[in-house]
């Protein structure tokens, strides 16, 4: 990977290190170019007549989210946000009283919040599977709990907001598979970041975001939904778009994936996030993987000798997350300490209001979050290290 | 009204003629510079680092909304467009078979849809409600069918997609209100355009577009929820900005409208609506709508002297959508032959699916619509009604 030139393409990394990537990466000049010129052409032209004049760019969009994740261009759906895409997915499931869904203590808060909702509407069950000794999900009691033909859905992240481990989501996509159970895959943190690949992976459902480790634009976000079971997925909202009326009585819902969106958008964030995704292409997948994961482990190894300092990073492969708590400070102070420095750090705070299920269960209130990506760099990470150390 | 200084603030007039507001209006310069600055800022700062610094300019746009329909920060919910504001009222509405909802003939599609996937999945009843003699809906008639305590909701556009009347709404939430009815208020044309007070109108819920009137950028909206009613209703969708994981198997739902957004936001679009909103306050929407219904009754006269142009807009109050069909052009031909002139001019054409009720009952496939707003002058009118006359 040429990182002088990831670097040049992210000017802001002149005036501060950025290791908030899992809440949203800087965004590339060509993100911010393709946005600002689409509002400009907006100004000039009318946003109807704007989008008109861009209509083969916004169709390209989906053919290359399509090959980020290895679908086909009508399985993608561009929708505002991954909340947004997650829901119009799990709520649109024929969900009935006594299923049960299947979920990690790893799940995150907005996605295990809706579970809730419909165990009291509908009486839904919600099973939570346990974990192996590297922490991630303990395939054999997945195994274990496919047994049950109640179960209806696996529906988990693949990283966790908090960190937490990679889930290994081709063998839990392959046991849902044999079971004929369907898997819904919160890719929040995962596209962009690691190679992901609806084939392999065997989920029928991916939800994702483009602010995160795709670098794209906040307020954009996409949904994947496998070509076999899209028509017989009504959505759970429709509109216009998403149908058409034919008499007064009768409609018709498309069929491919865009029956999930609805006809206004944001094309500018739209435009950016297809700029994203090919930007992520053009610099390959499978390098950043590594490079991220190789800053990781680099930033895990030096905040392991600071007195006080302990990693809260679980799994038998870890991601660009890296979680950690201060014996002598609480996470929004390491956070604001480092925001403060002559070189601003950029890191967060991950609460157990994200993630209530996995920090009860290691019992944390909070953790330290510092999430890097490629552009990132083994200087950037000692500048934090001896930050942390000069912490009075 | 200051009419230089508003074609000042947008610059596009000196190269096109828009008319096509009703779609998207042309966005003033203030509120291009508030969405290129933020990107910019996240570019430069992050993206939640950004809006951590804007936060109080974030919370003002509530105030802003409020101002400008007459009502209190915490009854707005900002969403990613008005589809999806209306839909989270809409399908959060408990509904039960045999519940009838009251409509217009002017009905968008994009909401009559909605009506009959409840019809199917919920069995309710929708009635469409008899239009008087101005073709806006009859208050006799909306009176009679209120007698039915069947009657659940009353939802229609304040003014149709394609043109129509405005609809009498402070009538219609009367008898809303003294028949004990909810009452949704599809605002998307109205706000931006004419005073639209929810005290005077008495509407329950009102969703409305940043888009159109409102000169805001695409891809945001809102709603607005009476505070009464917002704590009775249980959003379709929850997530962990709407509602809170309080254990494992408890959430608490936020009280205030807000329950109705989700956590992610294209902030750049919630500021540039804002910053929309108060470009609107300053003008003054009284002088805006006198100006609006000026233009749009002279565009009327101009068209109505060209031999083969029928006007096609009902209702006692008209407004800045102008439609027509042309005897020798198909309503697409005459969209492109304007906007093919020297000084392209954007005008569009709205067709039978948008508002299937209303067209059918008129026997029409397509109308031309000009949409004017307080920007446009009456030379650019006779610019376009001197094309009119020179098609071939």
């Amino acid at each position: 990977m040429n990182i002088e030139q990831l670097r040049a393409d992210t000017p802001a990394v002149a005036q501060l290190i950025h290791f908030n990537n899992a809440g949203a990466a800087l965004m590339p000049t060509p993100v911010i170019e393709t946005m600002t010129r689409h509002i400009q052409l907006e100004a000039s032209l009318g946003g109807y007549e704007a989008a008109a004049a861009r209509s083969t760019e916004v169709d390209n969009v989906y053919g290359a989210i399509a090959r980020l994740i290895n679908a086909q261009p009508d399985e993608i759906a561009v929708i505002e946000n991954a909340t947004r895409a997650w829901d119009m997915a799990f709520y649109s499931l024929p969900l009935q009283p006594g299923d049960v869904v299947l979920t990690s203590t790893t799940e995150y808060a907005g996605n295990y919040i809706p579970y809730l909702q419909l165990k009291q509407q509908r009486g839904i069950e919600i099973r939570v599977i346990a974990n192996d000794e590297h922490g991630q999900v303990s395939l054999s009691a997945l195994k274990e709990m496919l047994d049950d033909d109640r179960v209806a859905l696996i529906s988990l992240p693949v990283i966790a907001t908090n960190g937490g481990p990679v889930q290994p989501i081709e063998q839990i996509g392959a046991l849902a598979r044999a079971a004929g159970v369907l898997f819904l895959l919160d890719a929040c943190q995962g596209v962009g970041q690691m190679p992901i690949d609806v084939q392999k992976i065997g989920c029928h459902m991916l939800a994702a975001t483009s602010r995160k480790y795709l670098r794209g634009p906040r307020g954009a976000g996409f949904l994947y939904v496998e070509r076999a079971l899209c028509q017989s997925l009504e959505p759970a909202f429709l509109d216009l778009h998403a149908a058409s009326l034919q008499t007064a009585d009768t409609f018709n819902i498309r069929p491919d994936a865009r029956r999930f969106e609805n006809w206004e958008c944001n094309v500018a964030a739209k435009l950016g996030l297809g700029a994203a995704v090919e930007y992520a292409l053009a610099q390959g997948i499978e390098p950043i993987w590594l490079r991220i994961q190789h800053l990781a482990q680099y930033l895990r190894q030096r905040l392991a000798d600071i007195p006080g300092v302990t990693l809260r990073d679980l799994g038998a492969v870890k991601s660009g997350i890296v979680t950690f708590t201060h014996r002598d400070s609480s996470a929004l102070q390491v956070q604001q300490w480092l925001a403060a420095q002559g070189k601003r750090i950029n890191v967060s705070t991950s609460t157990f209001r994200s993630t209530l299920l996995d920090m009860q269960h290691r019992d944390l209130l909070a953790v330290s979050r510092a999430s890097l990506h490629a552009y990132n760099t083994e200087a950037e990470i000692d500048v934090m290290i001896a930050a942390l150390r000069q912490r009075p």
